[in-house]
C-alpha cells in the first residue's frame, strides 16, 4: 500500500425514486430515518448524477460501466459477457456470450414454461452434459448461474454479436430461431448458426438427462432446453487498477456487479450472508469493505435490495432497506480514519411506481478530506439540489475521486 | 472596430481552492475582501466552470485551450509547441517543439545541476551558440527563455511528437536518452536520434564556451548541456479571431500562456512591471488591459500570482493576490462602459493543502448589459451554487461570450 488516500464508493442499486403518496409525498430516501447517510451529506458535497446521460434508462450494468470510468456506448455490446464473468466464466476478448434460461419445451418446440418450473437443484449436472460442445470450429461453453439462469460462452474464430435472441420472452410461443440482425453480416450468422445447433443439442441431451426423469416423476417441468439472449462481444477493457492508480476490490452481491468488476480486473469479495435482498447482511458487508481497505485504497459496493424493493413496488420496504443501509455507513463512519473518502450514490433510481429502472437522475454525496461542503443537510433526491456538485454524469465519477485521492495525473502543464 | 460589444476575459490562474481551517473553512476567494469582484457577481451571472472536464487535473495550457474553444483531447500533445510560442519562436505545422533546460553534467553526461546554478546572464550567448543546427535534413531552432529555461524547435520532413524525455528529473542521474515510445514509430525514431545529436553536440559546444568559462571562474555551476523535455507536435488550429468574429489581445505574465495565446493568433500585449508573482504590477495590467481595448474587442488576461501561492501553500498570499487582483477589477469598472463585458474566472484550482492543480471546478461570473442576474452575491467556489450558469465547461466559455456580444453565427435556420 503505497496511496496516501483510500476510497469507498457505495451504490444503492435502484435507490433513486419519485415522490409517492404513501411516503406523503416523498421519495424513499427522502421519507428514511438515516443520521448516519445524512451525515454524508451534511459533511459533504452533493449532487446529482444521471449514470449515463439525463433521461437514459441505465441498466445495472452499463452504468456501473460508466461510473468505474468506462463510456457504455462505447463498450457495452449486450450483457451475455459480464453476465458469464459475473459467474465466474473466464470471457477472452473476441469471445460471444449469452444470458441463458434453462426452460420447458415440448416435443414441437412450444415453450410451456420459460424458467423450467424456477428449478434449483441439479443444474450443474445439466450444465456439465452440455458444456464444452464442439460446433464446427466453434467451442460451445455453458455454466448454470442460480436458480434458471446460466450463461454461454462461444468461442471460436470469426464470430459476430449482433445477432437475436432464441428466448420468445412468453409461454405458448415456439422457440425463436437465432438470426443476425443483419442477413449481409457473415460472423453473425455464423454465431446464429452455432447457437442454433447448440440449443437444438440441447434439447436432445437434456430431454432425457436423469434430472428431468426425476423432475418429471415428482410433476415438475423439466429443463430441457436452453435459450440463450443478449448476445455480446467480449470488450477490451482497459484494467481499471491502471487508469486510476488504485487497488480496488469489489463487495458486490449480484453475479451481473461482480461480473462487470472482475472484468475491469477489480478483486472479489464475496461476503456470506450477502444474499441481494432486503434481508442481506448488510453488517456483513460493512465489515467486508472495511477487511479489504486493509490492502485495497479503492472499494466498490453494491447493495442490492432497494432495487428489489423498487422492482415491487413496495415503498415501506425500500425505505427500511435504506435505514439498514445506513446501518452500514454508521459501521463505516465509526472505523475509517481520516485518510478515507465515502463516496455515496446509486446505480439508477427504480421508482416503485414504474416498478423498474428509470431516467430520474439519483442523489450523490462526496464525504472526506478538503470536499467543498455545502449547504445540503440530507441525502435525497432533492435535498441535494443546490450542492456543490451540480448534476454529474457517471462517467465523472472515478475522476473527481481519483483528484481527491491526489492519484490523477495532471493533464497538461 | 466594426464591433458593438466588447469582452475582458480575466482568468486568475489557479485562484479555486479547497476549505482552508487557517481561513477558518473558507477558501481564499470566499476570505477574500475584493468589492469589486463581488459586484462582478452580485450584478452578474454565476456558476461553476470545469475547465476540461469534472475531476479533471488541468494544466494551464491545456485549460487556456478548452477555455479559448479548442478541445485539447483534439489538439494537446504536449507542452513543447506553445511553451517555444510563448518565447517568441515561430513554430509552424509538423514542428516537433521541446522545452528545455539548461543544465549542468559533468564528462561521463550525469547531473550535476537541473538548472544550472539557476543561471540568469548569458543564456543568449550560449543558446546563439547552439541555435540554427543542422543535423542530416532537421535544423534544430533554439531560444533562451527566462533563467535556465529555453525551448527547441526541430524542423524538417517525417518527424514525430512521441518520444521520451532527455531529463532525468533528478540529479545524480545521467542524462537519459530520447527514445520514440514506440520502436515501431519511426517518425518518433528520427527525432528521437535528432534530439540525441542536438544535447551531445549541445554539450561540445557549451562546454568550453566563454559564459561557461568565465562562470566556472566565479565558482559557478556551467550551463553545459541543454535537456529537451514534453515533446510536442504543433497543431493546426484556426485563428482564434476567425472562429469568434473578434479582434483579439492577450495581456497575460507567463510565456506558457503568452504562447497559447500567440499559437491561436491573438496579439500579444507586454506588459512591464507584470512579473507573474505576488508582487506583480496588476495596475499596469490593468492598464494595458483598458489600453487595448481600444483597438481590440476581445481581451484575454492571465494573473498569475494566486497560482504561485497555490503551489506554495500560502493561503494569506493567496487571499491578498486576490485582493490586489479586485484593485485591477475595480480600474476596469471604473473605466468600462456599458458596452463591455467582463467574465471572471480561474483555469483550474491549485489548492494550497495539494500544492499542485486539482481538479475541483472554479468560479465563473460573466457580468454586462443583458446578463441574466441571479441570487449570487459573492464570487467564490460556494458563493456561486444555485447561479444562473450551473456547472459548465472550459469549452462553452467562448460560444456564452460570444453569443452575449452577438458576434455569433447562428447554427440552423
Amino acid at each position: 500500500m503505497t496511496d496516501t488516500y483510500k476510497a469507498i464508493l457505495i451504490i444503492g442499486d435502484g435507490l433513486g425514486d419519485r415522490p409517492i403518496a404513501e411516503l406523503g409525498g416523498k421519495t424513499p430516501l427522502e421519507a428514511a430515518n438515516k443520521p448516519n447517510t445524512d451525515r454524508l451529506a451534511a459533511e459533504g458535497e452533493c449532487g446529482l448524477m444521471d449514470p449515463i446521460a439525463p433521461g437514459v434508462r441505465a441498466g445495472s450494468d452499463t452504468s456501473h460501466l460508466a461510473i468505474l470510468g468506462y463510456d457504455p456506448y462505447k463498450y457495452y455490446t449486450g450483457r451475455g459477457p459480464f453476465e458469464a464473468a459475473g459467474i465466474g466464466m473466464d470471457v477472452k476478448r473476441g469471445d460471444i456470450s449469452f444470458r441463458c434460461n434453462f426452460s420447458t419445451v415440448d416435443d414441437s418446440m412450444m415453450i410451456i414454461d420459460r424458467r423450467a418450473g424456477r428449478i434449483t437443484e441439479g443444474t450443474s449436472q445439466l450444465a456439465a452434459a452440455v458444456n464444452n460442445m464442439q460446433i464446427g470450429d466453434v467451442t460451445a461453453i455453458f455454466k448454470e448461474s442460480v436458480a434458471h439462469r446460466g450463461a454461454l460462452v462461444l468461442r471460436g474464430p470469426g464470430l459476430g454479436a449482433l445477432v437475436s435472441d432464441t428466448d420468445p420472452h412468453e409461454e405458448g410461443a415456439p422457440v425463436h430461431k437465432c438470426a443476425p440482425l443483419d442477413p449481409n453480416d457473415a460472423a453473425a450468422a455464423k454465431t446464429a448458426n452455432a447457437v442454433n445447433e447448440f440449443v437444438k443439442r440441447s434439447y436432445e441431451i437434456l430431454k432425457s438427462h436423469p434430472v428431468n426423469i426425476a423432475r418429471k416423476e415428482k410433476g415438475l417441468n423439466p429443463a430441457n432446453i436452453i435459450l440463450p439472449r443478449g448476445a455480446g462481444l467480449a470488450p477490451d477493457l482497459r484494467k481499471f487498477d491502471d487508469l486510476n492508480e488504485v487497488t480496488s476490490a469489489c463487495v458486490a452481491e449480484t453475479g451481473l456487479i461482480k461480473g462487470v468488476a472482475k472484468y475491469v480486473g477489480m478483486n472479489i469479495v464475496d461476503v456470506p450472508g450477502a444474499n441481494g435482498g432486503l434481508d442481506s447482511d448488510v453488517t456483513a458487508i460493512g465489515r467486508a469493505i472495511l477487511d479489504s481497505l486493509k490492502s485495497h485504497s479503492f472499494i466498490l459496493c453494491n447493495v442490492k435490495g432497494g432495487d428489489v424493493a423498487g422492482h415491487d413496488n413496495q415503498p415501506k420496504a425500500k425505505v427500511a432497506m435504506i435505514e439498514r443501509m445506513d446501518q452500514m455507513i454508521g459501521l463505516l463512519l465509526d472505523i475509517v480514519g481520516t485518510d478515507t473518502y465515502i463516496i455515496l450514490t446509486a446505480d439508477h433510481s427504480t421508482p416503485c411506481a414504474v416498478m423498474d429502472h428509470s431516467g430520474d437522475p439519483v442523489p450523490i454525496a462526496f464525504w472526506g478530506p478538503g470536499v467543498r461542503t455545502d449547504n445540503c443537510k440530507s441525502f435525497g433526491e432533492r435535498p441535494v439540489l443546490g450542492g456543490g456538485i451540480g448534476r454529474i454524469r457517471g462517467t465523472d465519477i472515478m475522476k473527481i475521486i481519483t483528484n481527491l485521492m491526489g492519484v490523477q495525473e495532471k493533464f497538461g502543464a
